[in-house]
């Protein structure tokens, strides 16, 4: 057994339950301590956290909330997410020190996590492709868009596609998946530059920006004059009740995310659901935990393509530990150009 | 070429676009005349109507409506709708004079009909049933049941369920479907009278009149402690909010019908839809019309039920064609015990 080594360890705390709009002042940063050895015996892993990632469900998970599909934060801590990390110490013969790692960590420099089921730590074997990728397009947000493309939404070459938030983490490649199958794609954003971006980095046929449609009824019928196959819903809400007015007959929506709906207190109600009678619509939720099983066929098909150029995938990285709390806020207020990573530390 | 008949024939007119509440004002009798003969090399059949089948669809045909699933009503025409009749004249080779048959027929007393896939007009083979359940259980609505519960539910043996509108022209057979698989069922209607019904008649495990609840998402907690797997999805609007909240993990919704919203100008939103991603839920409209390919398949399996007294049936038969309009009307404020038919002539 080493010498006991205690090191400085920079943390984001969650300071309480927040209800409304996130703010930047609803989470603290603090200077704590941590000891980077494993006690005998223990089967914990001492992680150098290099990337997080911020993601819109971390906002369900600053409220108190039961049995939902994930824990709450608990206030006085720091939060949690998806990150990457490099492996300082470990007592589980899966990883060893200095594997590089992606999975669920702290908001802090380093982390002491149990690797369990549940805790999803991954090995990252291909390191050919830039690190932070594994918050995005190799993590979590890029399953979400293979699983809610391929396994929900059904989808047959050159069906008609709506993305909305379509230029975040999940969208930009939903789009790209989609025009691989030959489809008509159009996405919403909430800037002209994410416009620019759909329609040129991304190539997806038509893009707009939603903030800037008095009538979204009238943007889908001006970009879907025969409707829509499939919707990926990432928005809900208003555009959920446009989308409905205009899906084709036994259309499919997957129900990915509703992030404007995130932060009310009173949720927006929702009136077109009859079309999904009359229109013989399926509408299937789904939540990326359940797939995780998925995910070596998946980097099969993706990393290939990422090397290849095929895909391209977008990121908006932030340096420094102390701009998370920005960065993650951010999300709601479509800050954010791409995935949103944190880099807490390069390597 | 026989002799030229022309018989008088009572007629129940639509007589303007409906919005709101339909009322009986809305429709009219008119006595008109009909020539029984047919022209020839005319395909046409000539019925007289014996029981009319009042249904909550026909709603959304009394009003103007573009690209619906099917054609509006032509206000001064007389209603037309499913009905059970007997041939007196066919130019069709596959109907007989004195062949009994249902299908879509006109709300009077004759009607002349071209028989098209379109038409829906089957003949009847058997007669060792009560000829008014080709309107129920051996027409439209069981077919609705029956392709609503089996294919759209994908239900398993032993789970939960919950119907609304229970004891109406669907809900009654869904709900004694879901207990031949050994499911426990829950159902909802809007008197006490249909309560006993539901549990009496019909075999459901529980029953409660929602008109009574204070609080719906109560209600289903009560009856549901540990969530709902299946909800069998007739009325729409509050009971759809209260059931996500009570939806279990990768639950099923089958969208059939959301009659709470039918006469509404404004229909009411509904707010809870982030459960579906949640908790997994598949929400799945469908439209009876797209699936009378399975039409002989249920019969095969129901009629041998009905035989052998292992299904029951109410129906809630109004005499004369005079009463249809009043029959029609009911379905919206409840005023129907079991299926609404009405007898225009025994034989
Ligand atoms: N089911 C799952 O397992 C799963 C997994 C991952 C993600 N998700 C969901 O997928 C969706 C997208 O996630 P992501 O990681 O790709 O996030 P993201 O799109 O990278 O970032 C969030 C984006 O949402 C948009 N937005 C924020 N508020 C909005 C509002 N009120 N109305 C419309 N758009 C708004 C913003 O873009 P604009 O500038 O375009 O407004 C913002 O950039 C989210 O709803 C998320 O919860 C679900
Ligand atoms: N998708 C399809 O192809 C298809 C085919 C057939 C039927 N359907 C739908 O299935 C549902 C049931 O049809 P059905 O033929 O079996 O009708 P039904 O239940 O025999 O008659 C309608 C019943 O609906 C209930 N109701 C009326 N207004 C209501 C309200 N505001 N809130 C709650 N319940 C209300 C009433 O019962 P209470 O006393 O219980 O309130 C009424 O007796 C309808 O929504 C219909 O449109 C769909």
């Amino acid at each position: 057994m080493g010498e006991e080594v205690i090191i400085s360890n920079k943390q984001v705390i969650l300071k309480h339950y927040v209800s409304g709009y996130p703010k930047e002042s609803d989470m603290e940063l603090k200077n704590s301590t941590i000891k980077l050895n494993i006690p005998e015996g223990s089967n914990v892993v001492i992680l150098k956290n290099l990337y997080l990632s911020c993601d819109p469900y971390m906002r369900g998970r600053m409220k108190k909330t039961e049995g939902s599909y994930i824990d709450s934060f608990t206030p006085g801590s720091p939060i949690t997410g998806f990150g990457v990390a490099k492996v300082l110490e470990s007592g589980d013969s899966n990883f060893q020190k200095g594997d590089l790692v992606w999975g669920m960590t702290g908001w802090e420099e380093y982390s002491i996590v149990t690797p369990t089921d549940q805790n999803y730590l991954f090995k990252i074997n291909d390191k050919d492709v830039p690190l932070s990728y594994y918050t995005g397009i190799l993590g979590m947000p890029g399953m979400t868009a293979y699983v809610g493309f391929y396994e929900i939404c059904s989808p047959k070459k050159g069906e008609t596609v709506f993305v909305s938030a379509a230029s975040g983490a999940v969208g930009q490649l939903v789009g790209q998946f989609a025009k691989m199958l030959d489809c008509y794609v159009v996405g919403s954003a909430g800037s002209k530059e994410k416009v620019d971006l759909l329609k040129n980095k991304f190539g997806f046929d038509e893009a707009f920006n939603y903030k800037e449609e008095q009538d979204l009824d009238a943007a889908l019928k001006r970009y879907f004059p025969d409707g829509i196959d499939i919707y990926f819903e990432n928005v809900g809400g208003k555009m959920l009740d446009a989308v409905l007015l205009n899906m084709k007959l036994h259309g499919r929506i997957a129900a990915c995310g509703m992030i404007s709906q995130y932060n009310l207190e009173q949720t927006e109600g929702v009136h077109n659901l009859f079309y999904l009678i009359s229109k013989r619509i399926r509408m299937e939720g789904f939540v990326i935990f359940d797939y995780f099983h998925l995910y070596s066929k998946y980097l099969e098909m993706i990393i290939p393509k990422i090397k290849a150029g095929n895909v391209v995938y977008v990121e908006d990285v932030v340096e420094g530990l102390e701009n998370a709390p920005t960065a993650l806020v951010g999300l709601f207020s479509g800050r954010n150009i791409g995935k949103q990573v944190v880099m807490v530390s390069p390597e």
